[in-house]
């Protein structure tokens, strides 16, 4: 059932989802919802078995788990309001009985209560389940085919543990286990160092498949000793400029509120000037706490440091971030308070200015980054109009307040770990992620073991994702020229095409089926073209589709000779039969040994 | 990761549910929700891979159909309301736009448009599509774990055609493989004719797992012949008594309104009496049409046969009906009608008795059951309190309704190929279903093909399911005995488990590692129990969870012996090591070869 499209779908917006629409891998069912056809289903077949035997391997054992979740242990690890309400992401509903009832996105909540029910003693320590299942997310913007879609294949693993250094060495036998697993796929991933987002716990990696089309930028340090996600990339930034101090006073400066007109009117660098960002944290709970955040006027604020800033640093509160947005001259003015002096506010504005605040918190979280605590010396806003202050310090009337890297990376600044390299920017297609949960799920779900002392003690927990359908389509993105998709060997839906030019030739049908006999007995994946289409059809649909080898049996078939094309270089040769078959048995085994073996 | 319990979970009401929570195969989550721990999915992994091999056989392609379905197509099909409303037996929500999704129960819609979508042209028919999937059934009463559960596995097959005889081949050869796949699952299936229900079409068979647990009622010829579900079953009905006839009067009857009472005081045999039951089927659109039902009164209603005959003589009908329900009393009363002779009605009763009923229509549909339709001479209701008609008969007074099969079969009823043998009933697991679809899917959503003609023509259709989740129960049902489960080999999460009965004891070690690798190398599944627990736990463990042999390494380790113990008929030898694995591998092939050739 070889169905190809000869037009650009005009739903696809990358070349990926492009070709796997053309090549009839995968049909759209609805916005976000896709049916994988057989093509595509043998692709994420082999996908799936190369995880299964690396996740073996690593010591994972295989399950699955129900799809249907109840919302009750969603209340318990207090996560249902986060993904039914204010995020919004889980797909629920209510059974006859009223029951609220999710579609899971993820399964932290089920296994710990599963493993809280099986895992009794130390010794039964440490497990790590896995399953290979579809998942479910209602996306705000699905988009870009299986890459952001709702429903969608993920191999999911969650390990226990009686010890932190346990877990620690299970997740770096599966960071192993993933770097294999993407290797034997074909893919050229890169890990790197993650922000936990909503799943929360101290370490994660993620492991991206560089290509022009990611969503997530990257940043890897020139010498490839340093990679990370740039929601979570830390660098050295650039040494101030340094001036003479002098004595500290106020200035006029007056139509200079942007750090742009204060640094060209008063001829000095942005790297000499802090400045002041008033933000505004909102709760689930509908609380708001108002933040003065301080960085060098030459960086730019990461907003994913800044939430987790702000999570840590409100840890005592219940009630779950929403977001953290700028403070407008209207919130002021709605909250009952003077008028602040916007583009002139300064490191020492006092808390008193938030007295009267009608829903806002009166004292301000204060967070300074170390880019701005390190100056010695520097120009801020005097929190006054058309005001600033040249030649400020820390210092008694000025107190640091809690310092927090909050700055984003950038391009070309130098790595922390080798100021030699530099930082380069990559985008990349984010198809594994793994997590060293630590407590979190097995403290809010009261998920506990006997430890060797009688004792109960709660389980360390990790765990780790591969997008499995994901990885399908970001294979493609990897792989592909102008004419089709070149999948890599291993998850190829078929290793070989034969193509019968001519159907209603019988020698060719000959050569054809003897060709096909010889390589299906040795094992060898192979799909035979004898579809009565024109030959030119045919040799396009190879290429489309992308089988990494063809053997086109042409008019030569009356020689007894055969032409094999490698589709990524479309290098062909013409050979006889037997020889055809010898040679490329031969690298049809040395290939698939070569991704064993490295 | 071996976790069994020791007691009878209290939450099972039958055995294979039982023996699969103790011995650790599924948990439960929610209600008719549970997870699939390593042991069952292993075995649910050795079922998929049976039948994904005899699928591919009988020119099947696995896909992948997504589980969200937008309600448009089950609109288009008009089975949204039945399946979300009436019967309600469907999960939906709404997602983030407010757009209705259906949780999949089927996929005849998906892939209806689908194949409109791919299968342009006669030369590309006929196509079989499968998939293994989760499906999920809101139930109203789930239980029996996995035989009634809300979220559980299918293996769902579709197939099109350009002719009716075409699908008939297909349907055929679907049949053949279902036979092979339980027969090599070691199931003993019985094949029965079955109603289509709610999926509809013209043939259906189901396959059924004998047992005493099942929830469907079978009937069976004795010279195994004839089999069919009790909902669909046929058989010859036991010969009437016949009296000489006399004159058709009317008698007086008081207080015999039923057929016993009836009989007893006229000293008459039911089979000569014909009864008549006041019905009310209920449509969708809230509809009510009252319907008079006539058959012999030792002869019992099927209200299957009833539901489809009601919906075959109403096809023009639009809305869906309901149920069909007895007429009471109140319910003429409510309608402002004149009471009826409850108890007293023959089958003559006039249309005009409804004339002025308030929402019911104004004629009767009339049914007349061959069994009653074939009596020359009978006795009736005189549709008057306290009176029968004696020695009626059909004619212009009493003319004939409509003749259809309303009689429910009964054991030991003559079977109608073969008088001489007689229909005896059995329980049975529905775990396998076939249909020839025929137009109804493809004609709602309008799904076409060109044909060698070039015109446009409307696909033949069948599909196809097995219960691979339930299949698993089924096999438990039965094999099992008072001590656990006796799996068959081919499906045994494990072929071996090797129980190491002194853990300490490093000559037992030894010789269970030994026997271990040989086994592994030589491609057996095998299990080792090393667990720190008393033998007689890990014998008990293992006799539970059911794994075809155990190799017992005990004490004589020492003279390199074990002991080899046969789950099914608990048959032990103990044999030198190297002799055990020689006749432990011989009979581990022959049971497969046995499994695949007969």
């Amino acid at each position: 059932m070889l169905v190809t499209l000869r037009d650009d779908p005009a739903e696809a917006e990358i070349i990926s989802h492009k070709l796997l629409l053309r090549g009839g891998y995968i049909r759209r069912i609805s916005i976000g919802i896709y049916a994988y056809m057989p093509l595509l289903w043998k692709v994420l077949k082999k996908i799936s078995s190369c995880v299964r035997e690396e996740m073996a391997y690593a010591g994972a054992l295989e399950t699955l788990l129900p799809q249907l979740q109840p919302s009750e242990i969603w209340q318990r690890s207090n996560r249902w309001n986060d993904y039914t309400k204010s995020e919004g992401i889980m797909f629920h509903l209510e059974d006859r009985q009223g029951r609220e009832i999710a579609l899971g996105p993820t399964h932290e909540e089920i296994i710990t209560v599963l493993a809280s029910d099986l895992l009794k003693s130390y010794r039964q320590l440490p497990v790590t389940l896995y399953q290979i299942q579809t998942k479910f997310r209602d996306e705000i913007r699905p988009r870009f085919g299986l890459m952001r879609s709702r429903e969608f294949i993920m191999k999911d693993a969650y390990s226990f543990h009686s010890t932190d250094s346990d877990l620690v060495l299970t997740y770096n036998s599966i960071d192993l286990a993933y770097r294999r697993i993407f290797k034997r796929c074909g893919l050229n991933v890169v890990a790197v160092e993650a922000d936990s987002g909503a799943i929360g716990g101290a370490a994660s990696q993620e492991f991206m498949v560089t290509a022009e089309a990611g969503e997530d930028l990257i940043l890897v340090s020139d010498d490839h000793n340093y990679a990370a996600n740039k929601e979570k990339a830390v660098s050295l930034p650039k040494i101030p400029v340094i001036t003479e101090s002098g004595i500290c006073k106020v200035i006029s400066t007056p139509n200079q509120p942007s750090i742009e007109e204060l640094c060209d009117a008063q001829q000095i660098d942005s790297s000499q000037v802090v400045k002041v960002l008033l933000m505004l944290a909102r709760f689930t709970d509908h609380s708001h706490i108002p933040i003065l955040i301080t960085l060098r006027a030459d960086q730019l604020v990461n907003e994913v440091k800044l939430r987790n800033a702000v999570r840590s640093h409100l840890s005592i509160q219940s009630a779950t971030l929403l977001d953290v947005i700028p403070i407008t001259p209207e919130q002021v003015e709605e909250q009952g308070l003077a008028p602040l002096p916007f583009g002139y506010i300064g490191p020492h504005l006092e808390n008193k200015v938030l007295h009267g605040a009608k829903t806002w918190q009166t004292h301000f979280l204060r967070l300074i980054d170390p880019t701005a605590s390190a100056l010695t010396s520097f120009t801020c806003g005097a929190n006054e109009y058309n005001k600033h202050m040249v030649n400020m310090k820390w210092g008694p009337l000025v107190p640091l307040p809690s310092q927090v890297d909050l700055r984003d990376a950038e391009p070309q600044d130098q790595c922390i770990h080798n100021p030699l390299s530099r930082l380069q920017v990559n985008r990349g297609i984010e198809v594994g992620h793994i997590f060293q949960l630590g407590r979190k799920y097995s403290s809010a779900l009261d998920a506990k073991f006997t430890n060797e002392k009688g004792n109960q003690e709660t389980f360390w927990m990790g765990c780790y994702g591969i997008g499995i359908s994901r990885l399908s389509q970001a294979a493609v993105e990897q792989h592909h020229d102008t004419k089709g998709i070149c999948w890599p060997l291993s998850i190829a839906p078929f290793e070989v095409v034969i193509v019968v030019a001519n159907i209603r030739d019988q020698v060719q049908r000959n050569l054809s089926e003897v060709l096909y006999t010889v390589l299906k007995n040795a094992q060898v994946d192979v799909l035979i073209d004898e579809r009565q289409e024109r030959a030119g059809v045919k040799f396009k649909d190879a290429e489309l589709i992308g089988i990494p080898w063809q053997i086109i049996v042409g008019r030569s078939a009356s020689i007894h000779k055969a032409e094999l094309i490698e589709r990524a270089t479309l290098k062909t040769i013409e050979l006889n039969a037997s020889e055809l078959l010898q040679y490329l048995l031969q690298i049809l085994e040395s290939t698939h040994m070569g991704l064993l073996n490295d």
